[in-house]
């Protein structure tokens, strides 16, 4: 099978990370393909970049032309979107912030999430609460790393990680979720330093999306995620370019 | 105090109706000015239009180029955006929805909403509930009218409202909300033929607005709605022009 | 517009000094009328206080022979009564714990109240959660001040205030409330020390019921805030004075 | 032991059927003491009433001089109070809706309450909210019958209640709660017909007020029920009489 | 009338701890059978063991020839069982845990609940939970000590004992509860030192089932607890003895 | 892999299909393993067939002296005892109603649950709580059938269920939930009819448990569902046989 795995900036380089971890975890007949948005932004920081990244993403696949796909996996921890994707697409279509969750909650009784910046915190507490997982979720606890410091000192990424693991702890989770797609390297190291199962939701985002298409499961068209209204829409201004602000 | 009302739509019409509706509202020394986005959807109508919108909107207010206001509506009832604004500028922020919700939350012990597809109505739901007042809502209920039906067939659309505000009652309504911008104008009809007290969303978006105004208040910058951060953000493709899907 | 302001307690200084944060909310037309129950506690501190006030507001407004008015602000924070009060009267009636949680929910994520006495904690909690707005607010916290002692030595009453207010941060606060209609001049003095929007309940409930007034809203009759029904009720024992138990 | 049983309203034939359910279900060492308020409405129907009842009950029992007690029921089903009869007296203190509600809790998944007006249903949720105690409410409904109609048509209330029982069981109770001091008569009777058991506030508040006597325990004063702090309080206005509204 | 009393583990000096317990709560009329499973855990100490006392509880009521009695008390803090129980006897039963809770209601805004090890808390958690009576729970907090430790070094028990509650104190506790059947003796000792009420769970279980046999109340068999269907069912596998794993 | 799938009944023949649906799943390297246990009831049907299932199921695991294995499911719907399992063995453990769930929350935005008989609606309404997925669940509905008697005539079973999931959609479930292990083969021709993807648990239990294996996830040690002490266990009575009790 192919999984589309969608980046949710217009940053290469983690798109590449992303598909790096998503081909470790896929299943030996599993193409991964990954997606970079043509626009957007470098990196998704706070609400304004999320709702930006979400029309992108969304616009990325709508245009898609490659190869048919069998499932799709958006890989923005906490970013919005999922939803208009599931109305989009025919076939499943799994968040990363909710499928870490899903399966840290197999793993023990409270889990909490470890993520960049603490602006970042509020938007995942609300994706895992309207993913309907956030009941066992025992804190979400950011670092104080932007996205794109996280491959820069990889000793002082584990080191604030750590310290937000001990909090997540501290308020009773038993499991970790890496609450950043640009975290997967850090699951092996931090895991034997902490005693604790960690889940990258990159990886559990494949192989949740595998299941759904071994099963033959897709999304549900009988309720919120009809297709999308035949009407005009338009996709961004003619002639734009990046800018700064 | 100007207050600047986004339209979350393209419809040039709808952005009028709005402008109407929030100018019947405002106090004499408002000034009020409507902003119809120059992409996006021609109606919001589920996620993925929601999600679109929601961009649309956040580059609208932030290429606007009009004179200083002092704050923003969002007239898209359950539509995505309204954090987002809030990171972007310094004057405070109301959105139909929650706004209609507040002031429904005064008038009766529990509310219900009347919106216009039945897909709309989880969007509603998790607006409200992440907006912190979903708690006194009875119900949301579909009419089964699209947004640009609503202006239809006049008679059509009240007898679907009544039809729906019958049911918010029964599961425990004493107040309605127009579950739509676009409603406006059934405020008073449907209001005499209930007897329940009807809120419409713009009209409670511009009081609030200019209460928080005349109140010296603005967003929080100290936890989750601080500035977005400087960096390369890119808004729709180049020379991209509407399509039908 | 005619706005009463009811007090909570039979100290008239009380009385004026939220008559003087009402007047100054206001919008031009508004005129504030100042109310002090004729009987009850000379501070609300705890639930037998906000019983007997609560029973002391019905009666004052029950009785009340003035001027025609257009809205009742309670201004008792964390006080009992509010649903008699909407039972009673026919125009808009909204509580200073309420509004100010409203109109804070619209600035931030999470707010906090910060309060007099601990023992007032708890019906500030229960005053939200039946209100409909508990659900983001991080913390109720006290100052260990009473409600009469607010007034007595500004700068132990403003450390006080910012101690309690860093707790309410650190739970999760981006926005203030002042719990105490006593504790209305402090808002600008503490609102730039803590960098955050501090709301206080009286200026929010005489916006809110000016806006509840222009847009022609008042209490649902269709439920459970019908007119009280007719029969024989005393409000209170003949012949009683004073005591201080 | 001695066991003070409060009627909430002025009706002393209320107050005889009150204490012959409690003196039925008390052991055979408990005496059981009625009052009836002073002052206050003639029966408690809705918010106003209420609030009035509870400042009359807090009245009743500050200035009762009988003999000594070891226990306070407060009789009124739904009303307020019971937080302030806590600061007030030394002794335990159960309300009757509370003590239902505990013991229906211990005999079915989930109950439901069958109470008099629908009016007082919003009060009665609020009371096993706060309480502690609503999670496995299924359903509160009225009967259409006010207070003090209870009495009057044996049959017409039997088959009230009956009707108002099948709603609540249709939402899944399985234990029925008499939601009015004055339908203690009906226990026997609608309990056969309905196959389901059905517990009398009255009765369960005595046992539990025994229950909490005989083991030594009392009110905590380490929170919130600390005692009425002393200051001036007025308890009515001077040569007062009864009125009609 | 007569109560059994089930120890959930093998231990017959526990057994007799929890009757004594028993019989020091117990009306003059009451006797108290305590019974010792036959087959089980020496002491329940997580989940392994908490599901095989719970088939060993049945096991043992179900095989009981006794005299007949009138109420079951279930001495397990936290274990499970009891809703099984309730589907095979006729009469009423009540479990330690929720019991505490109950009457822990009563006394307090919120209740603590300090048990044995830290493993045992998200048990106890479930079951306050499930039994309707978590809303007033502030926290359950572990002492570090086992079950069969807590008899013996009496000063190491007390001071591990004050430091838990404080921990619960200052997470909002203002009545405490002994969560393990074999902290009956602490209650006195405790209580006084930290100026709180401290309930007992098997006290407050035999007060209750007193209650409902006083009040002719049992189990509802109109739902979810109907009595087993007959089938073949198989209590453990033949000629089993005790193993150490 | 190898995976051991669990039945929670004695039925060797539902054990036997159990297998087949879960090899159905299976990916083309899982060796699937079927284990009945040698005591505990013929079909689990109400709480203490779940507590005497639970038991049997961990002492069926406790004696395994097969080939090792690399995960644990088990597949009786709604039934206790996978806390237990995660104490005992080292290894993931899935449970067929959380992992059901786990994946109806990725199809929509609203699941339902078709059972067996509604009494064990209130268990599985339980499990999922505790799981931390019951937030999307809209209802858990009853077909009336007993576990053993849906092989009996398919006709009629999905009649049953089919009327059975209408109300579980009229509830807002957009994805069904097949709840109980014997119901696998029904998946196909229900879901055409329904329009709505349904799950089955087994399978979906499959493919998560394959998930964890393959990311080298497995229960934390670090909280609740650490290694069982060791202690003297009994599990049943010596020379037991069955019974029909």
């Amino acid at each position: 099978m192919r999984i589309v795995v969608t980046n949710c900036n217009t940053t290469q380089e983690m798109t590449e990370e992303i598909v790096r971890g998503a081909r470790a975890a896929a299943a030996p007949g599993t193409t991964v393909t990954g997606l970079t948005p043509g626009w957007g932004p470098a990196s998704a920081e706070g609400w304004l970049d999320s709702y930006l990244s979400a029309a992108a993403v969304l616009d990325t696949l709508r245009t898609y032309d490659g190869p048919a796909y069998d499932a799709v996996v958006l890989a923005g921890f906490g970013e919005h979107g999922r939803e208009g994707v599931r109305e989009l697409v025919d076939v499943p279509v799994v968040d990363i912030t909710e499928a870490a969750a899903h399966l840290a909650c197999l793993l023990g009784r409270r889990y909490g999430v470890v993520t960049t910046l603490d602006r970042s915190c509020g938007q995942i507490e609300d994706s895992l609460e309207t993913a309907g997982v956030a009941r066992n979720c025992a804190a979400v606890v950011g670092t104080g790393l932007g996205v794109l410091d996280l491959a820069g000192d990889p000793g002082r990424t584990e080191a604030a990680f750590l310290t937000a693991a001990e909090r997540a702890r501290d308020a009773g989770a038993e499991v970790l979720v890496l609450g950043c797609a640009g975290m997967t390297g850090l699951q092996q190291a931090v895991g034997e330093k902490l005693g604790m199962p960690v889940v990258d939701g990159v990886a559990a985002a494949v192989k949740l999306a595998e299941s759904l298409v071994t099963l033959g499961l897709t999304t549900s068209r009988a309720g919120g995620y009809q297709q999308p209204l035949p009407k005009e829409r338009r996709w961004g201004r003619p002639a734009r370019g990046a800018d700064g602000a």
